[in-house]
């Protein structure tokens, strides 16, 4: 072989801790060299949210089997940005992240620890993907997200994603005869409407824990919401460029712009 | 007057006590009724990070004159979903952040805070806006910022935008007689290339500080990067749909998806 092994970057929002991970890790074992760097504990909701405010720590940990491994105290942005600066000292080939607990679909895209990790390489120029499973438990079954995972990414690897694109795949939870396939959709049209949990505090005063309802308001047929409620696994090509260029010509119409 | 004031909630990243958000405030005395509920603390960076692992403080303070005001623990994000839940009780008619102490052009749309504020209203179909002036400074002249956020909002409050998009507007660093007005533009293609810088603490044990340094990868005359660097105002609308349409008919025929 002439070629050389691809590098595959390895993180999530879970924590290097989480099932998840280790299953994303053990899904790609033998496609190229696996470097994991991954957050020291959870950080869900992180959004695209990077550490300037505090230092970073950086640590090599043993937590997978043959796989050099570090963990981070940053945001998943922050261990894609150091991994490539203080441990791989080049750009990876691949950068994968998840396994998530629970998915990422529709406007998720947004809050997510998991695709802001992916979002951060494919700002880089790396070609990426997150993964989710519709499953917010610690023992759920990543058998059917494994063989996706398998799947995403030795297509991948194969041929190589336009630049700056990401891919954001989410599973569902289905046994392995109800799994439909992987479809190609868009993002669901939703949001998330927040009923604050009101208490008070040992000493009177008011706090509050954020509560949020799922809204769909999408009724698309092409959508990431609804090919997973069908038993597919979705698969949302995300772009860096957020310029709403549809509402561009009104804009300029409208506002003499 | 038979019509009802609108109603303008008002946030940033930079924290309630930040010169920017007097100057937002101040720019639309008269507009409507204005209520500002922003964070306690500086959350640059924060990008669209909400707080789902810890409980939010929300606290009434006095902080500008004959504006009802609140502070919060949480993100910008944070902000506006209280806002609407346990201040307004509804959905307020716009929704302006900043105005941001340095630039939310480009690339940094994804790591702002700022801007998660303004995406988050627009998730709920709020019309919202972001502003950002091209000066890091605590004694910023915040003149121009205060002109162009006036025309922009009266603009807004004219007509009503298409729903889920916002804008994104940045403010040179340029006198009145060097200021060209408000261009209608497209995100620039850029990124951060980070060096961490490495010490050693105390005890001898590694941290680091992320250190960016902004690339400009995109040569278009069309891009906020390019209008700011002429002395214009850029004016970026974001949509808070990622999907890569233009790349989905790649994934379609080379992946026969």
């Amino acid at each position: 072989m002439s070629k050389k092994e691809p590098v595959i970057l390895i993180t999530n929002d879970d924590g290097i801790t989480a099932p998840g991970i280790r299953a994303l890790v053990n899904a790609v074992r033998g496609l190229g060299r696996i470097v994991v760097v991954a957050p020291d504990s959870p950080q869900s909701g992180m959004g695209h949210a990077i550490t300037i405010g505090q230092p970073l720590r950086l640590n090599r940990v043993d937590v997978f089997e043959g796989v050099e491994s570090w963990q981070c105290s940053g945001t998943p942005a922050d261990c894609v940005k150091l991994a490539r600066d203080k441990v791989l000292h080049a750009l990876p080939d691949l950068c994968l992240s998840g396994i998530n607990h629970g998915p990422n679909h529709s406007i998720n895209v947004i809050y997510s620890g998991t695709m802001s990790a992916a979002m951060e390489a494919a700002i880089e120029g790396i070609p990426s993907a997150g993964f989710s499973l519709f499953d917010f438990g610690f023992d759920a079954d990543f058998s059917i997200a494994s063989s996706v995972v398998r799947d995403v990414v030795e297509r991948m690897l194969a041929q190589p994603l336009p630049q700056h694109m990401l891919l954001n795949v989410n599973i569902p939870k289905v046994s392995a005869a109800d799994y439909k396939g992987l479809k190609l959709c868009r993002q669901a049209r939703a949001r998330w409407q927040e009923q604050f949990d009101h208490r008070k505090d040992p000493r009177g005063k008011d706090y509050y824990w954020m509560v949020g309802k799922f809204i769909n308001m999408d009724e698309g047929h092409d959508t990431d919401v609804e090919a997973l409620s069908q038993g597919y696994a979705s698969l949302v090509p995300v772009t860096i460029d957020f310029t709403d260029r549809h509402n561009m010509e009104w804009l300029s119409r409208e506002w003499s712009l």
